[in-house]
């Protein structure tokens, strides 16, 4: 019996980049039914493969700054001269129909859903050390040294943030970090909290004898 | 990397009888590695096959009224004319060592043990419906329909109680129940609250580069 949610659950997961959360997320997608990705929206130009409403939603500046006036946003930032942000209707909606919703996003985006969300299921991705982060970004090969360095600067500032989450999975494996992930998301699902308790008391005792 | 709990973690187990508890449990036991199973004491008379400190510890009722006495127990209670109880000091060992303990208790146990020990993690395990829950007892074939019937009704008094549980599971698969089993302590183990972050940041960012 698949137990039926007074809501859905929106997890955030958050860490350095590098950690691993794109794949993870990925695997999740894959793997766990009924639950959706949340696609951000943001100012910056698409890049190359980068598709409008699954990589993220591009927005005008124009659009976006009318989208954080009409309190469309559950969270907004602005991030080198370009806006991002978590379009509320979506994950609204699915939560209403019982579906899970899982995004990535960074420690500040994730503080400012747990204020207004508190139901919200936070999750922090480590790499097992700095070095092994350090060479997944040089195995990217998509920046330069420099940019590396101020990304292990940050990471080092932002693992600092680990106690405000629910949860850690330090991704040194990612069959198992998939693994930890499903079972922190199955396990949210039995939550007694989270369900209709007489809805299932009337359920079972239905079947009186 | 086994993340460091801070302290091991109790996981108690509720529900009506014929709900499939020590089916679960001796899974759970056999699949988990570092899941200990919490053995109760009792001056009930042992059973044929019963072995003192596996399935119980049998004391005679002195030697129970002293453990009384001296708080060794965590919680404790007479039915039938016979004392139940869950003695302290192995959990608090298990626990200590961060070692997970799991064990089976009753509702009113399971009450006593969450005021005492408040990071306990409590489930409720279910039958799917009534019917079900019948069939099981009659299959157990070891008691009269005027037991059974006791039984039911017992039963359809405390699934009253889930609420006061953190987690629920409807057993109408066993091999489903476990894997949610296990997914509940694989995600417990992985909660902020129960790790020592200092700790874990620390191996993170050893290896500053």
């Amino acid at each position: 019996m698949q137990l039926t949610l007074k809501k859905g659950i929106l997890f955030v997961l958050s860490g350095p980049s590098g950690a691993g959360k794109n794949t993870l997320l990925n695997a999740v997608l894959e793997k766990v039914p009924e639950v959706y990705y949340s696609v951000s929206a943001t100012t910056r130009p698409s890049r190359p493969g980068e598709v409008h409403g699954r990589n993220y939603f591009f927005l005008s500046p124009e659009e976006f700054k009318q989208g954080i006036e009409a309190g469309e946003f559950l969270e907004w930032t602005e991030f080198c001269g370009h806006y991002y942000g978590t379009p509320r209707r979506f994950i609204d909606e699915q939560l209403a129909e019982g579906k899970s919703v899982i995004m990535d996003i960074d420690i500040n985006g994730a503080a400012q859903i747990k204020r207004q969300l508190p139901q919200v299921v936070s999750v922090f991705l480590l790499p097992p050390n700095l070095t092994v982060l350090h060479q997944r970004l040089v195995g990217r090969a998509s920046e330069g040294e420099k940019a590396i360095r101020e990304r292990l600067d940050k990471a080092l500032c932002e693992v600092q943030a680990l106690a405000d989450y629910d949860y850690v999975i330090v991704n040194e494996d990612l069959h198992l970090a998939v693994e930890r992930m499903k079972a922190i998301i199955m396990a949210e699902r039995q939550r007694v909290s989270r369900i209709d308790c007489q809805r299932i008391i009337d359920q079972v005792t239905r079947g009186n004898v």
